[in-house]
Protein backbone atom coordinates (compact mmCIF):
# COMPACT_ATOMS: atom_id res chain seq x y z
CA UNK A 1 0.00 0.00 0.00
CA UNK A 2 1.38 3.50 -0.88
CA UNK A 3 0.18 6.58 1.08
CA UNK A 4 -0.08 9.60 -1.69
CA UNK A 5 0.16 12.77 0.21
CA UNK A 6 0.15 16.85 -0.87
CA UNK A 7 1.49 18.97 2.24
CA UNK A 8 0.38 22.41 1.66
CA UNK A 9 1.33 25.92 3.87
CA UNK A 10 -1.82 27.66 5.10
CA UNK A 11 -1.64 31.32 5.53
CA UNK A 12 -5.90 31.69 6.25
CA UNK A 13 -6.34 29.05 8.56
CA UNK A 14 -10.33 30.25 8.98
CA UNK A 15 -10.29 30.25 5.51
CA UNK A 16 -9.49 26.67 5.01
CA UNK A 17 -11.93 24.93 7.63
CA UNK A 18 -14.94 27.25 6.75
CA UNK A 19 -14.34 25.93 2.91
CA UNK A 20 -13.81 22.20 4.44
CA UNK A 21 -16.85 22.39 7.03
CA UNK A 22 -19.46 22.84 4.08
CA UNK A 23 -18.35 19.57 2.24
CA UNK A 24 -16.21 17.58 4.07
CA UNK A 25 -17.19 15.53 7.12
CA UNK A 26 -15.12 16.13 10.43
CA UNK A 27 -13.61 13.17 11.39
CA UNK A 28 -12.23 14.75 15.20
CA UNK A 29 -9.26 16.34 16.77
CA UNK A 30 -6.36 15.43 18.71
CA UNK A 31 -2.87 16.69 20.31
CA UNK A 32 0.29 14.78 18.64
CA UNK A 33 3.63 14.43 20.47
CA UNK A 34 6.08 12.99 17.47
CA UNK A 35 9.59 12.02 18.74
CA UNK A 36 11.71 11.36 15.80
CA UNK A 37 14.96 9.21 15.93
CA UNK A 38 18.17 9.20 14.10
CA UNK A 39 19.72 5.67 13.19
CA UNK A 40 22.64 4.23 15.19
CA UNK A 41 24.93 4.25 12.28
CA UNK A 42 23.53 5.76 9.07
CA UNK A 43 22.11 8.91 8.85
CA UNK A 44 18.01 9.21 7.84
CA UNK A 45 18.63 12.68 6.59
CA UNK A 46 20.58 11.14 3.91
CA UNK A 47 18.83 7.74 3.14
CA UNK A 48 15.67 10.11 3.37
CA UNK A 49 14.28 7.42 5.74
CA UNK A 50 12.20 8.12 9.58
CA UNK A 51 11.55 6.46 12.97
CA UNK A 52 8.99 7.95 14.89
CA UNK A 53 7.49 7.46 17.95
CA UNK A 54 3.97 9.59 18.24
CA UNK A 55 1.80 9.79 21.51
CA UNK A 56 -1.83 10.74 20.77
CA UNK A 57 -3.99 13.08 23.53
CA UNK A 58 -5.80 10.35 23.90
CA UNK A 59 -2.63 8.27 25.31
CA UNK A 60 -2.67 6.05 21.87
CA UNK A 61 1.15 5.78 21.12
CA UNK A 62 2.27 4.36 17.90
CA UNK A 63 5.51 3.47 16.08
CA UNK A 64 6.04 4.44 12.38
CA UNK A 65 8.62 4.08 9.90
CA UNK A 66 9.38 5.52 7.00
CA UNK A 67 11.12 4.75 4.48
CA UNK A 68 12.57 6.67 1.13
CA UNK A 69 10.51 8.93 -0.99
CA UNK A 70 9.77 7.07 -4.29
CA UNK A 71 8.74 9.88 -5.78
CA UNK A 72 10.07 13.36 -6.07
CA UNK A 73 6.23 14.92 -6.21
CA UNK A 74 4.13 14.28 -3.32
CA UNK A 75 5.44 11.87 -1.05
CA UNK A 76 4.98 8.43 -1.70
CA UNK A 77 6.82 6.23 0.86
CA UNK A 78 6.53 2.60 2.12
CA UNK A 79 5.16 2.59 5.94
CA UNK A 80 5.36 0.60 9.44
CA UNK A 81 2.94 1.46 11.41
CA UNK A 82 2.56 -0.81 15.17
CA UNK A 83 0.42 0.44 18.49
CA UNK A 84 2.50 0.02 21.16
CA UNK A 85 1.38 0.35 24.53
CA UNK A 86 4.61 2.35 26.27
CA UNK A 87 5.76 5.37 24.86
CA UNK A 88 8.44 5.64 27.70
CA UNK A 89 9.48 1.68 27.07
CA UNK A 90 9.96 2.35 23.53
CA UNK A 91 11.85 5.43 22.98
CA UNK A 92 14.00 2.77 26.05
CA UNK A 93 14.58 0.66 23.61
CA UNK A 94 15.49 2.71 20.43
CA UNK A 95 17.76 4.58 23.07
CA UNK A 96 19.39 1.53 24.11
CA UNK A 97 19.97 -0.12 20.32
CA UNK A 98 22.01 3.46 19.84
CA UNK A 99 19.22 5.53 18.19
CA UNK A 100 19.55 9.28 18.71
CA UNK A 101 16.19 11.58 19.48
CA UNK A 102 17.03 14.42 17.19
CA UNK A 103 13.55 16.37 17.51
CA UNK A 104 10.13 16.55 19.58
CA UNK A 105 7.24 18.00 17.12
CA UNK A 106 4.12 18.78 19.03
CA UNK A 107 0.91 19.62 16.40
CA UNK A 108 -3.12 20.41 17.13
CA UNK A 109 -4.68 18.12 14.12
CA UNK A 110 -8.11 18.28 13.31
CA UNK A 111 -9.05 15.34 10.55
CA UNK A 112 -11.74 15.73 7.62
CA UNK A 113 -12.91 13.32 5.24
CA UNK A 114 -13.91 13.46 1.52
CA UNK A 115 -14.67 10.74 -0.93
CA UNK A 116 -10.95 8.89 -0.98
CA UNK A 117 -8.82 11.91 0.78
CA UNK A 118 -8.26 12.27 4.32
CA UNK A 119 -7.50 16.05 4.93
CA UNK A 120 -5.40 16.91 8.13
CA UNK A 121 -5.51 20.48 9.42
CA UNK A 122 -2.26 20.98 11.05
CA UNK A 123 -1.23 23.93 13.96
CA UNK A 124 2.61 22.71 14.18
CA UNK A 125 4.43 24.22 17.34
CA UNK A 126 7.35 26.75 15.44
CA UNK A 127 6.17 26.60 11.75
CA UNK A 128 2.20 27.50 11.47
CA UNK A 129 -0.49 26.16 9.66
CA UNK A 130 -0.90 23.44 7.14
CA UNK A 131 -3.05 21.29 5.45
CA UNK A 132 -2.50 17.70 4.06
CA UNK A 133 -4.30 15.37 1.61
CA UNK A 134 -3.80 12.20 1.60
CA UNK A 135 -5.05 9.05 -0.41
CA UNK A 136 -3.79 5.40 -0.46
CA UNK A 137 -3.11 2.83 -3.50
CA UNK A 138 -1.69 -0.07 -4.01
CA UNK A 139 -0.93 0.91 -7.54
CA UNK A 140 2.19 3.24 -7.85
CA UNK A 141 1.87 3.56 -11.67
CA UNK A 142 -1.09 5.54 -10.27
CA UNK A 143 0.58 7.97 -8.12
CA UNK A 144 1.45 10.67 -10.39
CA UNK A 145 -2.23 10.49 -11.54
CA UNK A 146 -3.30 10.91 -8.03
CA UNK A 147 -0.99 13.67 -7.17
CA UNK A 148 -2.79 15.87 -10.01
CA UNK A 149 -6.13 15.20 -8.43
CA UNK A 150 -5.10 16.29 -5.04
CA UNK A 151 -3.71 19.53 -6.90
CA UNK A 152 -6.50 19.96 -8.52
CA UNK A 153 -8.78 19.18 -5.49
CA UNK A 154 -6.87 21.90 -3.15
CA UNK A 155 -7.42 24.72 -6.20
CA UNK A 156 -11.20 24.03 -6.63
CA UNK A 157 -12.27 22.98 -3.49
CA UNK A 158 -10.01 25.07 -1.20
CA UNK A 159 -8.96 27.59 -3.26
CA UNK A 160 -5.11 26.99 -2.57
CA UNK A 161 -2.08 27.50 -4.97
CA UNK A 162 0.27 25.25 -6.70
CA UNK A 163 2.96 27.55 -4.69
CA UNK A 164 1.99 27.05 -1.49
CA UNK A 165 3.13 22.74 -1.96
CA UNK A 166 5.90 22.55 1.00
CA UNK A 167 7.73 19.32 -0.28
CA UNK A 168 9.67 19.40 3.38
CA UNK A 169 8.65 16.87 6.10
CA UNK A 170 7.63 18.89 9.73
CA UNK A 171 10.67 17.20 10.80
CA UNK A 172 13.14 18.25 7.83
CA UNK A 173 11.13 21.98 8.47
CA UNK A 174 12.23 21.81 12.32
CA UNK A 175 15.34 20.65 11.72
CA UNK A 176 16.61 23.08 8.59
CA UNK A 177 14.94 25.94 11.27
CA UNK A 178 17.64 24.71 14.01
CA UNK A 179 20.49 25.15 11.38
CA UNK A 180 18.99 28.27 10.59
CA UNK A 181 19.24 29.51 14.04
CA UNK A 182 22.65 28.02 14.59
CA UNK A 183 23.88 30.05 11.57
CA UNK A 184 22.44 32.82 12.72
CA UNK B 1 13.80 -3.54 38.38
CA UNK B 2 16.29 -6.66 37.69
CA UNK B 3 15.46 -9.60 36.63
CA UNK B 4 17.27 -12.34 38.69
CA UNK B 5 17.04 -15.83 36.77
CA UNK B 6 18.94 -19.32 37.13
CA UNK B 7 18.35 -22.32 33.97
CA UNK B 8 19.05 -25.59 34.32
CA UNK B 9 19.13 -28.98 32.16
CA UNK B 10 16.93 -31.74 32.62
CA UNK B 11 16.97 -34.43 32.06
CA UNK B 12 14.11 -36.50 33.62
CA UNK B 13 11.70 -33.33 33.28
CA UNK B 14 8.28 -36.12 34.45
CA UNK B 15 9.71 -36.11 37.87
CA UNK B 16 10.55 -31.95 37.65
CA UNK B 17 6.93 -31.19 37.06
CA UNK B 18 5.79 -34.30 39.79
CA UNK B 19 7.99 -32.24 42.69
CA UNK B 20 6.63 -28.36 41.09
CA UNK B 21 3.10 -29.71 40.77
CA UNK B 22 3.22 -31.09 44.74
CA UNK B 23 4.25 -27.09 46.09
CA UNK B 24 3.96 -24.97 43.29
CA UNK B 25 0.48 -23.13 41.90
CA UNK B 26 0.23 -23.88 38.15
CA UNK B 27 -0.37 -20.67 36.10
CA UNK B 28 -0.40 -22.11 32.40
CA UNK B 29 0.98 -23.34 29.34
CA UNK B 30 1.74 -21.20 26.41
CA UNK B 31 3.29 -22.21 22.69
CA UNK B 32 6.16 -19.39 22.38
CA UNK B 33 7.90 -18.27 19.18
CA UNK B 34 10.97 -15.91 19.38
CA UNK B 35 12.07 -14.29 16.63
CA UNK B 36 15.86 -13.04 17.27
CA UNK B 37 17.79 -10.10 15.25
CA UNK B 38 21.38 -8.45 15.25
CA UNK B 39 21.99 -4.95 15.20
CA UNK B 40 23.00 -3.36 11.74
CA UNK B 41 26.09 -1.86 12.98
CA UNK B 42 27.12 -3.70 16.28
CA UNK B 43 27.71 -7.66 17.35
CA UNK B 44 24.82 -8.32 19.43
CA UNK B 45 27.11 -11.00 20.44
CA UNK B 46 29.78 -9.60 21.77
CA UNK B 47 27.88 -6.37 23.00
CA UNK B 48 25.79 -8.93 25.20
CA UNK B 49 22.74 -7.45 24.08
CA UNK B 50 19.30 -9.08 22.75
CA UNK B 51 16.48 -7.80 20.72
CA UNK B 52 13.28 -10.15 20.52
CA UNK B 53 10.14 -10.27 18.62
CA UNK B 54 7.92 -13.06 21.19
CA UNK B 55 4.89 -14.42 19.26
CA UNK B 56 2.20 -15.87 22.11
CA UNK B 57 0.13 -18.82 21.20
CA UNK B 58 -2.40 -16.52 22.14
CA UNK B 59 -1.96 -14.10 19.49
CA UNK B 60 -0.08 -11.98 21.86
CA UNK B 61 2.95 -10.04 20.23
CA UNK B 62 5.70 -8.45 22.75
CA UNK B 63 9.36 -7.12 22.02
CA UNK B 64 11.65 -7.14 24.09
CA UNK B 65 15.54 -5.58 24.84
CA UNK B 66 17.47 -7.13 26.89
CA UNK B 67 20.93 -5.33 28.05
CA UNK B 68 24.30 -6.42 28.53
CA UNK B 69 24.20 -9.12 31.64
CA UNK B 70 25.45 -7.20 34.52
CA UNK B 71 26.77 -10.66 36.36
CA UNK B 72 28.43 -13.53 35.65
CA UNK B 73 26.33 -15.36 38.25
CA UNK B 74 22.75 -15.83 37.22
CA UNK B 75 21.72 -13.64 34.32
CA UNK B 76 20.72 -10.09 35.74
CA UNK B 77 19.95 -7.61 33.02
CA UNK B 78 18.01 -4.14 32.25
CA UNK B 79 14.80 -5.06 30.08
CA UNK B 80 12.24 -3.57 28.18
CA UNK B 81 9.36 -5.24 27.08
CA UNK B 82 6.78 -3.86 25.05
CA UNK B 83 3.32 -4.94 23.85
CA UNK B 84 2.88 -4.28 20.28
CA UNK B 85 -0.09 -5.04 18.05
CA UNK B 86 1.88 -6.98 14.75
CA UNK B 87 4.40 -8.76 14.64
CA UNK B 88 4.93 -8.26 10.76
CA UNK B 89 4.76 -5.05 10.85
CA UNK B 90 7.75 -4.91 13.62
CA UNK B 91 9.57 -7.48 12.20
CA UNK B 92 8.98 -5.31 8.83
CA UNK B 93 10.28 -2.24 11.11
CA UNK B 94 13.47 -4.17 12.49
CA UNK B 95 14.54 -5.47 8.87
CA UNK B 96 13.91 -1.91 7.15
CA UNK B 97 16.74 -0.98 9.70
CA UNK B 98 19.08 -3.17 8.79
CA UNK B 99 18.31 -5.82 11.71
CA UNK B 100 19.36 -9.24 10.79
CA UNK B 101 17.12 -12.05 11.85
CA UNK B 102 19.56 -14.94 13.05
CA UNK B 103 17.37 -17.64 14.73
CA UNK B 104 14.25 -18.18 15.35
CA UNK B 105 13.55 -20.91 18.51
CA UNK B 106 10.01 -22.44 19.14
CA UNK B 107 9.00 -23.47 23.09
CA UNK B 108 6.70 -25.48 24.74
CA UNK B 109 6.57 -23.13 28.45
CA UNK B 110 5.00 -24.33 31.59
CA UNK B 111 4.34 -21.47 34.04
CA UNK B 112 4.58 -22.29 38.39
CA UNK B 113 4.72 -19.43 41.10
CA UNK B 114 5.81 -20.70 44.64
CA UNK B 115 6.16 -17.52 46.69
CA UNK B 116 8.52 -14.68 44.71
CA UNK B 117 9.64 -17.17 41.95
CA UNK B 118 8.25 -17.56 38.39
CA UNK B 119 9.34 -20.76 37.33
CA UNK B 120 9.33 -22.29 33.36
CA UNK B 121 9.45 -25.83 32.52
CA UNK B 122 10.94 -25.52 28.95
CA UNK B 123 10.64 -27.82 25.85
CA UNK B 124 12.85 -26.13 23.39
CA UNK B 125 13.06 -27.08 19.94
CA UNK B 126 16.44 -28.57 18.70
CA UNK B 127 17.56 -28.43 22.66
CA UNK B 128 15.87 -30.20 24.64
CA UNK B 129 14.24 -29.78 28.62
CA UNK B 130 14.96 -27.55 30.60
CA UNK B 131 13.96 -25.47 34.19
CA UNK B 132 13.95 -21.84 34.77
CA UNK B 133 13.88 -20.04 37.96
CA UNK B 134 13.33 -16.35 38.16
CA UNK B 135 12.90 -13.35 40.59
CA UNK B 136 12.61 -10.14 40.77
CA UNK B 137 14.29 -7.13 42.30
CA UNK B 138 15.04 -3.12 42.67
CA UNK B 139 18.65 -4.06 44.59
CA UNK B 140 21.05 -4.67 42.44
CA UNK B 141 23.26 -5.30 46.10
CA UNK B 142 21.28 -8.42 46.70
CA UNK B 143 21.98 -10.06 43.41
CA UNK B 144 24.23 -12.80 44.28
CA UNK B 145 22.34 -13.68 47.55
CA UNK B 146 19.35 -14.10 45.24
CA UNK B 147 20.98 -16.38 42.94
CA UNK B 148 22.15 -18.89 46.09
CA UNK B 149 18.70 -18.91 47.08
CA UNK B 150 17.67 -20.23 43.82
CA UNK B 151 20.40 -22.81 43.67
CA UNK B 152 19.06 -23.75 47.33
CA UNK B 153 15.46 -23.74 46.42
CA UNK B 154 16.33 -26.29 43.42
CA UNK B 155 18.56 -28.47 45.28
CA UNK B 156 16.19 -29.52 48.20
CA UNK B 157 12.46 -28.85 46.24
CA UNK B 158 13.22 -30.20 42.85
CA UNK B 159 16.48 -32.52 43.90
CA UNK B 160 18.43 -30.11 40.74
CA UNK B 161 22.34 -30.14 41.34
CA UNK B 162 24.46 -27.39 40.59
CA UNK B 163 26.58 -28.61 38.21
CA UNK B 164 23.07 -28.74 35.59
CA UNK B 165 23.21 -24.80 35.71
CA UNK B 166 22.96 -23.68 31.69
CA UNK B 167 24.53 -20.19 32.07
CA UNK B 168 24.06 -20.11 28.24
CA UNK B 169 20.91 -18.22 26.43
CA UNK B 170 18.36 -20.44 24.41
CA UNK B 171 19.90 -18.21 21.45
CA UNK B 172 23.62 -19.06 22.19
CA UNK B 173 22.84 -22.48 22.77
CA UNK B 174 21.04 -22.34 19.05
CA UNK B 175 23.39 -20.39 17.56
CA UNK B 176 26.79 -22.67 18.96
CA UNK B 177 24.77 -25.55 17.33
CA UNK B 178 24.45 -24.04 14.42
CA UNK B 179 27.88 -23.31 14.61
CA UNK B 180 28.55 -27.14 15.45
CA UNK B 181 26.73 -28.28 12.64
CA UNK B 182 28.91 -25.63 10.27
CA UNK B 183 32.35 -27.40 11.63
CA UNK B 184 31.06 -31.04 10.62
Amino acid sequence: MFEVEVKFRVSDVNDIVGKLRSFATYVGNDVEEDHYFNHPCRDFATTDEAIRVRLYGSGKVTVTYKGPRLSGEGKVRVEYNIDVDSASNTIGVLKALGFREIAVIRKERAEYTYGNYTIYVDKVNELGDFLEIETLTNDQGMVGELVKNIMGFARRNLGIKEDSVEPKTYLELILSKGQARGNE
